[in-house]
C-alpha cells in the first residue's frame, strides 16, 4: 500500500497515515479530511502523541454528560469511520445511541459509503442526513440531519468536528461533546466538553470509562466541576512548554 | 471545484487547501502530500499565517548561501509544484539553477507529470532522477537524482524537505536550505539554512531578497553571523507564546 520504508524515525505515524488514505480509496473520507488528519498529526506532536491529563479530566465529564443524556447521539465524519470504526461502534452501543452521518464535503454517494462501512464492521443503526432536519445557523451541508438523530438530540458526541456546525448546535442548545488535537480551535472553544486527544487513543477510554461508570452511580458532581476552559487552557500549556522544551 | 461557502470563517485557507486538491487531481501532488499540507497547516496557524522576523533573517542568509553556491540546485516535489509553480521558476532563472524533481511517494507516472507540470508554466531545464546518481544514508526512492543536479550540488534548495533525505544530504557535505513550518522537524534541524515560514509568502520574499542582493555585493558576513539554532529557538518561543495566548 505504502513505500515508506520500515527504517524511517516515523514509521508508526506514517503506517496511521495508510489507514487514512485507505479510507479515501474505499471512498468514505474526503481527500480534504487528509489535510485535517495532517494537522491533527502536528497538534498531536506538540501533546506528545498520549493521552494528558487535561484529555483524562474531559474523558470522564464527558462520560457522565452523555450517560446523562435522554437523546444522545454519534455523528460520524469520513475521518472517524476510517480511523476508528470498531470503537465508534461500540461507543453508540454501550450508549444504546444511533451513529448518525454528517459529512461536510458530500463527494456522490460518499455518505452511503460510510453508511455501509459502518454496516460492515456490526453497526445497525445507522442514520443519514435528510431535509426534513435542517440545523439552524449554518450554510453548508452539514445542516441537513435526521430528525430522530442529531436535531432531536440534547447531547450530540460528534469527534473531528467542523467549527461552524459545532457553533450551530450550541446556539441550537445542544451539548457537544468533541475530540480534536487543536486546543484553539473554534469546536475547541465551543464544544461543552472538549477532548484534546487523538481520537484514536481517545474513544477506547471514553468507552471504558462508561462502562466503569455505569456499575457505580453515575454523578452529576464531575460535571458541576468541570470547566471547559481550564482544560483547553491546560492543553494550551502543555503546548507551550513543549514548544520552549 | 469546492462546496466551501464563502461565509467559512477559515474560507482563504480552505481555498489554498483546493489549490493543493487541485495538484491531486491532476497526479501531481500524492494524497500523502496532503496530510503533510495539513500539518504545515497547523504550524502556520501557530506561527500567526505572517512571515515572522525569524523568517526573514533565514531568508537573508538562504539568499547569500544560495548566490554563493557554485553548482546550486531545485529539488521539487508535488507539493511545491501544486502551490508555487511560477515562484520555483523564478527562483531557478534568477540563479541559473536547474530544477530537480524528486519525490517521495512515486505512484506510477508521477514525476513526469511534475515535470510537464513546470514546462507547462514555462520552465526549461527539470532535471529527473536517475539511478547513475543515487545519494547514500537513505533508503527510500528519494535516493534516485540527478548526476548533474542533486548529485553535483553544493548547495541544495529544497523546500518542504524529507527529514531523512536533508540528514542524508548534510552527511554528503552539501548545504541545505529549507523551507518548513515546523521548527521541531528533523529537516528544520539538521538543514544549514531553515525558513519558518509558509512556502506561498516565502519563496517571492527569497526571489526579491536575491535580486536586491545582486545588485549590492554579495556578503558572506551574512552567513558568518547567521545561526540557525538561534532561529529555529526564536521560533518556538514565538509558538510558545501564541500557544500561551
Amino acid at each position: 500500500m505504502s513505500d515508506v520504508p520500515k527504517s524511517h524515525p516515523r514509521y508508526l505515524s506514517l503506517t496511521l497515515r495508510d489507514t487514512i488514505v485507505a479510507g479515501v480509496e474505499k471512498g468514505i473520507t474526503s481527500i480534504h479530511g487528509l489535510i485535517a488528519h495532517g494537522r491533527g498529526e502536528a497538534y498531536d506532536y506538540l501533546i506528545g502523541e498520549k493521552t494528558q491529563p487535561f484529555a483524562k479530566t474531559a474523558i470522564r465529564a464527558a462520560a457522565v454528560m452523555l450517560c446523562l443524556a435522554e437523546h444522545p447521539i454519534i455523528s460520524v465524519n469520513g475521518n472517524v469511520a476510517a480511523l476508528v470504526p470498531q470503537d465508534i461502534i461500540e461507543l453508540g452501543q454501550i450508549l444504546k445511541a444511533p451513529l448518525e452521518v454528517n459529512i461536510f464535503h458530500t463527494e456522490s454517494g460518499r455518505e452511503q459509503k460510510i453508511q455501509q462501512h459502518l454496516q460492515n464492521h456490526g453497526a445497525s443503526d445507522v442514520l443519514m442526513p435528510t431535509t426534513e432536519g435542517q440545523l439552524s445557523y449554518i450554510d453548508s451541508n452539514r445542516k441537513f440531519v435526521h430528525p430522530e438523530g442529531i436535531f432531536k438530540a440534547d447531547v450530540v458526541f460528534v469527534p473531528l468536528e467542523d467549527g461552524d456546525r459545532c457553533e450551530a448546535l450550541r446556539k441550537m442548545g445542544k451539548d457537544v461533546v468533541t475530540v480534536d488535537l487543536n486546543p484553539m480551535s473554534r469546536t475547541a472553544k465551543h464544544a461543552s466538553v472538549t477532548i484534546i486527544d487523538n481520537v484514536v487513543r481517545a474513544l477506547p477510554l471514553l468507552c471504558h470509562e462508561i462502562k466503569t461508570l455505569s456499575e457505580n452511580a453515575t454523578t452529576q458532581k464531575t460535571l458541576a466541576h468541570y470547566s471547559n476552559e481550564a482544560v483547553l487552557k491546560e492543553a494550551l500549556q502543555h503546548i507551550s512548554r513543549g514548544a520552549n522544551g
